[in-house]
């Protein structure tokens, strides 16, 4: 008989610099392997307000273009009124052009993920160890 | 046994002004406590095409930031084709940069919400009522 | 008994040229009648980096308005990294702006969207065959 099923599993990745994009694909195919859904859908969330994830393509030049755009449209030197608290608001503005999540779907146990896709964390405030919650859940 | 269940409910908000930010995590929070779901999804949808939902921290200062940061990316002075038919094109091209919703983890009964995460309303458009959907989905 | 249910269906779109918005709503709308799903949500996803799903108003002019603007903030003129392995890293930026999914209520078989809400298909490098991935979970 088919059965619901919500897994739940928790990864660290270590971001290396200021700006910064980690291919988390591998780990999060690894947590829908474990999680035994076979149909369903599987949501990539940081608990943070400085770093984002896309579904995009992993080409270098392509990774920091897609830096420089964020630079671009939040302007780390600009006056903005947070950076009297904390110099970091380029990198919560960054976050919600991004946004904390995406979800994707599973079939047969594996991601849809186009040919170019890959799960990616944009850390805008790094270095950092950052958290993903990974949620998985359909029919097992 | 464990159960798997959908709750679905309906908020509504005021705001107070054209561009506004609503701070609802205090009312999904709720929603997610009435439901019943211990470990799942909670789904914050607006059926609005000029207000949109963003999770990130309610510092004062980084409300007007986001604020400032949407209207220069969407600047509403400019000559928008949209405008000869309704004056708020700029809210509608907010709207596709913030989207209309978020999906955040539930565990125990409660939004994984990290430390800083708060769930925002970004009011483009407004003064206006604002209607939220809440789907709390997951193991009972 | 209510039972839960994970429905899957693949819908394919023709765009007409490089920049293109395809209002698939009546086709998602099919999907989730078919479902057979009563209370749940719906996941609209194109597994691509060049194309993406936005959820907002048809009216032609805001279509044009929305494709104006991702091209400010994207500049296909630019000389982006990307651009020395394929000619298309303003449609990559484009997606991440716009997100390659959304996720969308269901009340009693149908999508709860707003008054003025179509889903929208974000083409940024066509003419091209395009896929979508329906995913329709909840109770039946």
């Amino acid at each position: 008989m088919v059965e619901c099923s919500v897994w739940r599993g928790v990864i660290e990745v270590e971001s290396r610099s200021q700006y910064d994009i980690i291919d988390v694909t591998g780990m999060v195919e690894g947590a829908v392997a474990s999680s035994g859904v076979k149909r369903g859908l599987v949501n990539v969330y940081v608990p943070h307000t400085t770093a984002g994830v896309i579904v995009n393509e992993a080409e270098p030049g392509l990774l920091e273009d897609i830096l420089e755009m964020l630079r671009s449209l939040t302007r780390p030197g600009h006056e903005w009124r947070h950076n009297r608290v904390d110099n970091n608001a380029h990198a919560h503005l960054g976050q919600v052009l991004t946004g904390p999540a995406k979800t994707i779907p599973v079939e047969d146990g594996k991601l849809l993920l186009g040919t170019w896709q890959r799960i990616l964390l944009v850390e805008m405030d790094g270095p950092r160890t950052r958290r993903i919650i990974v949620t998985v859940s359909g029919l097992a």
